[in-house]
């Protein structure tokens, strides 16, 4: 198969910082699109990847899947898109398309494995995926997004992941007018939360630890804030949340928020990788009827009913624009938390 | 309040066996039924409750919570029942019947707090309820269920506990014939949930520790029987199951079993109060949409909706018929799981 050369931005080992460099990418095929990228959002995961944390990176490794851009070519048999079309693209460029999960349009669940935008087996090339930080991709029609003229389209790239991975339980657990929901944690993903189920007309809680962050939630649109090491704040939303969103990345209690669900709740992991510590007890979850779920981001047809919502109700991400240069500062400044609430790159600085 | 004197079998202390003794019950009320109890099924909760296992026994105690009789007086106001009818009880008398849960049909998780048939608080005299060890009981026709005619009326008792308990996660987790269900345990609970799902057309499996309950789970109606300590066995089973009811009533390592989920599938408990240990991971949660649930008992509707279900299909518990005096020796025969697979008083013993 035919290949280009592509300018990325990318690492070479675990400890090394990210650079420029040359990617092969194999030229359009008939099914394909090729995308001129014009920014990517910058996630967890993607310094995750380049540093080795959960294992499994193959290097050179170019993270980035929170890709927008405008479509600058197309193959034969392209009917979805034509030249000129903005596009997005997630965290998928390809899944089996024959299992139960893929027949469900539930890509991110393809029994066979997805393949991941990058650090995926790429079924064309052989060896792995690339990511958005470059200039240009080749994606499947198939797994490529509509992206709605009106939004800011730099502050569209979030919702890629962050959106989907936080709209995806909001929809499965059927948010609505009469749903009152609360999120923990406000970063990239909760941020999202906030955002999305206001915009499902839910009334929505933040859940912080400290009230720093109350007037930033509020003005997201959440209508309350409570902060988590209050016991008697936490006393008096007992009981009362249909769905929590728990955003939180790393180990934490999650009993205090079971205790908060509703009869019939749900809480709903979608940044924990691991076990639950301190031990989960059954007994407010019996006694209600209540569930501790997680979700991994969302299927493509789920991914473009988002983002036609977002394009409906103008929600987009809060943003910090960087240049691709500043990446490595960028993933130092994500470890202390300091961002609100999503960098995106520009990628014509690379 | 006035009261009539009623022989009963229930225990002064935690430490004494259950003997003969009066209790006090209210003349019935103009919204009463007199129930003349034929038949009362043995759950483990009894003796918990005997016990103190679980704290807060009132004494003396009179355990009993699947009863079954014959309707021998009714009050001015009653419009459901008239004497003669047959009727049930199960593990609630009372609720408060104007909070969210009650308005929903969900008694036993009013928000208010149900009155269990037994050790619950009594509303009318003051004091603690008791249960259907004993000749008769009085209770509001709200909290009382008919009973299909064309079952084995001593076969009844049971489902008004380890029936319900196990229809209602059954029904709300939307068990019908294109569902694959799996029980873990095979005992009160773990028999009837098999026997249930097969009515409502699931295809199911038995989880068992040993081989030795095979036969007994394939004439129970179970399609399949797998050795969960046989790792071979287990990953024969990866993804398979939309809902698992897992009546273990002790701490047990749930995450095999959750490995065994289908794409967006539950794992309810319904025996075990406490922490999960060994911890549970949330790896195999995320990868698949995955729940881990709990449930209590159900609702008044639903379980006559269970019975009117269990008439139809001629559904009903596995017994072996005691005598009121054989309950002692009953609880020990209990501890030691030699029953298959409901102990039912024969009240006419009493």
């Amino acid at each position: 198969m035919s290949t280009i050369t592509v300018k990325a931005y990318g690492t070479e080992s675990k400890t090394a910082d990210l650079q420029e460099m040359n990617i092969e990418r194999r030229e359009t095929t008939p099914k394909d699109v090729e995308i001129e990228i014009l920014y990517c959002g910058v996630c967890h995961s993607d310094l995750h990847t380049a540093r080795n944390d959960w294992g499994g990176t193959m290097y050179p490794a170019v993270p980035g899947h929170e890709i927008v851009g405008r479509i600058t070519k197309i193959g034969n048999d392209v009917t979805k898109f034509k030249v000129g079309d903005l596009a997005a693209v997630g965290c998928l460029v390809d899944s089996c398309g024959t299992c139960e999960s893929c027949k469900k349009d539930l890509e991110q669940y393809c029994l066979n494995g997805f393949t991941g935008t990058y650090n995926g087996n790429d079924k064309h090339l052989g060896g792995h995926t690339f990511g958005g930080y470059s200039e240009k991709v080749m994606v499947d029609e198939n797994f490529v997004l509509r992206v709605p003229e009106n939004l800011d389209l730099a502050a569209v790239a979030p919702l890629l992941c962050a959106g989907i991975t936080t709209w995806s339980p909001l929809r499965h657990w059927n948010v609505g007018p009469d749903s009152k929901v609360a999120v923990v944690g406000l970063g990239g993903l909760g941020h999202m939360a906030i955002k999305l189920a206001k915009g499902l007309g839910a009334e929505v809680t933040l859940f912080s630890r400290t009230p720093g962050k109350t007037e930033d939630a509020k003005q997201l649109g959440a209508d309350h804030v409570v902060i988590s090491t209050d016991e008697n704040h936490m006393d008096s939303v007992k009981g009362k949340f249909d769905v929590i969103i728990d955003t939180v990345p790393y180990v934490h209690d999650v009993n205090p928020y079971v205790a908060t669900l509703n009869i019939s709740g749900t809480l709903v992991l979608v940044g924990y990788l691991g076990g639950l510590e301190p031990i989960l007890n059954t007994v407010p979850m019996i006694m209600g009827r209540r569930s501790v779920a997680a979700s991994l981001i969302g299927g493509i047809a789920e991914t473009q009913e988002m983002l036609d919502f977002c394009g409906e109700h103008n929600i987009v991400s809060e943003i910090e624009m960087i240049k691709m240069q500043d990446i490595n500062d960028a993933y130092e400044r994500m470890l202390k938390s300091d961002v609100r609430y999503r960098f995106v790159i520009d990628m014509k600085s690379l």
